[in-house]
C-alpha cells in the first residue's frame, strides 16, 4: 500500500563532534521517505528550488520513491545549518533560510489521492490540516510538529491533532504541548486532544507509544521500544524523521492495524532511527539493506526480551 | 541464600511537588533491604544514633530483616534533607548532617561472613573495599557510588571497582566516571576498570546492563529494562536503592547466575524502583506484597515484549 509524505526537502550544513558537512541533502520528508521506502511504496509532496538537481533526485529514485509531487520553483531550497555538542539530543540552530519553502502550499495531485497512509511531517499545522482534507480516503494519518508551532500557533496545532490518528513528537514537545512535566500525564492530556495514539520519542532512550482507551485493541498500558546504545552518534539529524519513516512504513505495509502491528512498528521505527545516526545526513539510509534492518530488529528484541 | 548490605540507615526530610515530610526513615541500606527482602533473607550493617527507636526497628523486623548488624552509637543518625522540583531525576540537597555516620567503620560480624551475596551501598569506597575484604566467600558483589566519591576520591573508587562484580550507577555518574558523554562508550571504559557487569540507571527511562565480553554467558549486546510511566512520582528518594534491592535480591534468590537470571533481575529492579516512588519514603515498600510485584513484572513484560 502506498504512503504519502508531505514535508521539507532541504539542504543542511551540520557540525557534530565527529565532523562537519557544508551542504548535504536533508529535510524531514527526505529522511522519512528514504526510511519508509524499505517497507512500502513512497510518494513525496514538497517544494524545492533551482539548487535541487538530478543528483538529489537520484537519491530518491534509487529507493523507488515517487517524487513527481516535488514542485520546483524559482529560488533556493530550504536550508538549515546546525551544530550538535556532546548532548546529541539537542541541536543548536545556526542558520535557517526558508527559500521557496516559505510559500509552500502543498496540493495533492489527483493520482496521489487514493493513498491510504499519510504522514504530515513538521510543517505549518494549517498546511497539515489542508493536506489532510485533500485526502478523504486516508485510513491512517501520522503527524509531527515542533516547539515553534506549539508555542506560537497552539490553536492550529490543536486543530491538527483532531486530524491525525497518531502524533509523533519528542519529550520536550510533549511536555510543552500538555503544559505538564510528567510524560505519563502529558500523554493522557494530548490523547484527549484528538489522536488515538501518541508516540513520544526519547532520543537515546527509545520511544513510548500511548493509546486512547481501547484504540487498536491495545491494553491501557503503553509500549516502549528501545534504541541500540551507539558509541558514536555521528549525526543525529533526521533520527526522529527516520523513526517516523520506519514506524509509518511498516504500518502501511500491513493489511490490518492492531496491537501487534503497532508494537512491531515501534521497533522498526527505533531500528531506522538507530541506523540514521551512524553517518552524516542520509548516507547510511542510502546504503542500507533490508537484511541489515531485519538483523538489527533481532538485536532490538535481544535487548529487551526476557527469553 | 542470604544477602548482606552495608550502607546508610538514616532520617530524611523530603519536599516534592506532591507534599513534604519532616523526618522519616530513609538511607540507602533501608530502601535496599526492604526491597530485596521480598526475594531473599536480608542482613544489614549500618550505624545509627540514639534517635533510632523501636519504631524504626519494627519496619525492618516486619520484613524479617536481620538488623543485629546495625550498631547504635551516642549521637544522631545520618540526616538528609532534599527537595525535588518538576524534574524528578534530580534532587536538590538542602542539608546533610552526618552524625554518627561520619565515623562509620563497618565490621562484619562473624555470623554474617558466610553470606554469599553482598551489596556495598553508597559509602566511602575505602570502607566498601574493607567490607569486601572481610567477606572472602562472597560469590557475587554489587556496589554503588556517587559523584562526590568519583570527583574527589577517584583512585579509591577505582580500587572499589576491582572488588565488585557489578556496579550500579546512574547516567551522570557513568559519564563522570568514564570522562565520556557517550553512555555506550562510558560503559565499555568502566567495564575495563574491573566489574563484569555495569548497570546504568536512566531514571524514568529504565536501566541498561552492559557486560564484559563473555561474562555470565551474555552476548556482546546490553539488556534494557523499562520502567512504568508513572503519572505522579510522589517521592523519587530511594528509587535507585530500591532498584538495586530488587536486582540483587532476585540474583541472591537463584541457584545460578546466567544471562536469563540477569535479565529478570533487571526487570525486578525496575519493578521495585517503580513501586518505591509511589509514596513518601519507604511507605509503599512497607505495604507491598509479592503478588503486586509479580503483577507489575507482567506489566513490564507487556510494556516491552512484541508478543
Amino acid at each position: 500500500m502506498s504512503l504519502l509524505v508531505v514535508g521539507s526537502v532541504a539542504f543542511d550544513a551540520v557540525k557534530t563532534p565527529y565532523g562537519k558537512t557544508d551542504r548535504i541533502l536533508g529535510g524531514a520528508a527526505t529522511y522519512f521517505s528514504l526510511s519508509a521506502s524499505f517497507f512500502t511504496q513512497l510518494r513525496v509532496i514538497a517544494v524545492v528550488g533551482e539548487d535541487f538537481t538530478e543528483k538529489e533526485e537520484q537519491v530518491f529514485r534509487a529507493r523507488n520513491i515517487d517524487i513527481s509531487g516535488i514542485v520546483r520553483e524559482k529560488g533556493k531550497s530550504f536550508f538549515w545549518s546546525g551544530e550538535y555538542g556532546e548532548n546529541v539530543n539537542e541541536a543548536k540552530t545556526l542558520d535557517t533560510q526558508l527559500g521557496v519553502f516559505g510559500s509552500f502550499n502543498p496540493q495533492v495531485p489527483d493520482k496521489f489521492k487514493e493513498s491510504e497512509y499519510l504522514f504530515l511531517a513538521n510543517i505549518d499545522p494549517v498546511l497539515q490540516v489542508s493536506v489532510r482534507k485533500q485526502m478523504p480516503h486516508a485510513k491512517f494519518v501520522g503527524g509531527d510538529t515542533m516547539n515553534y508551532w506549539i508555542g506560537g500557533h497552539r490553536q492550529n496545532v490543536a486543530t491538527m491533532l483532531q486530524n491525525v490518528n497518531a502524533l509523533l513528537i519528542n519529550d520536550s514537545e510533549a511536555r510543552m504541548l500538555a503544559h505538564d512535566p510528567s510524560l505519563a500525564r502529558a500523554a493522557h492530556k494530548i490523547l484527549a486532544m484528538g489522536p488515538q495514539a501518541l508516540v513520544i520519542k526519547h532520543g537515546e532512550y527509545g520511544a513510548t507509544v500511548f493509546f486512547r482507551d481501547g484504540a487498536y485493541g491495545m491494553s491501557k498500558h503503553p509500549f516502549r521500544a528501545p534504541t541500540l546504545p551507539i558509541e558514536a552518534v555521528t549525526d543525529p539529524t533526521g533520527a526522529g524523521d527516520s523513526f517516523a519513516g520506519g514506524f509509518m512504513g511498516y504500518i502501511a505495509s500491513q493489511q490490518n492495524l492492531n496491537r501487534e502491528i503497532f508494537k512491531r512498528a515501534m521497533f522498526y521505527g527505533g531500528v531506522m532511527g538507530s541506523f540514521s545516526v551512524e553517518a552524516f545526513g542520509t548516507e547510511r539510509l542510502q546504503k542500507l539493506t533490508r537484511e541489515e534492518i531485519d538483523e538489527r530488529y533481532k538485536i532490538f528484541r535481544e535487548l529487551t526480551h526476557l527469553e
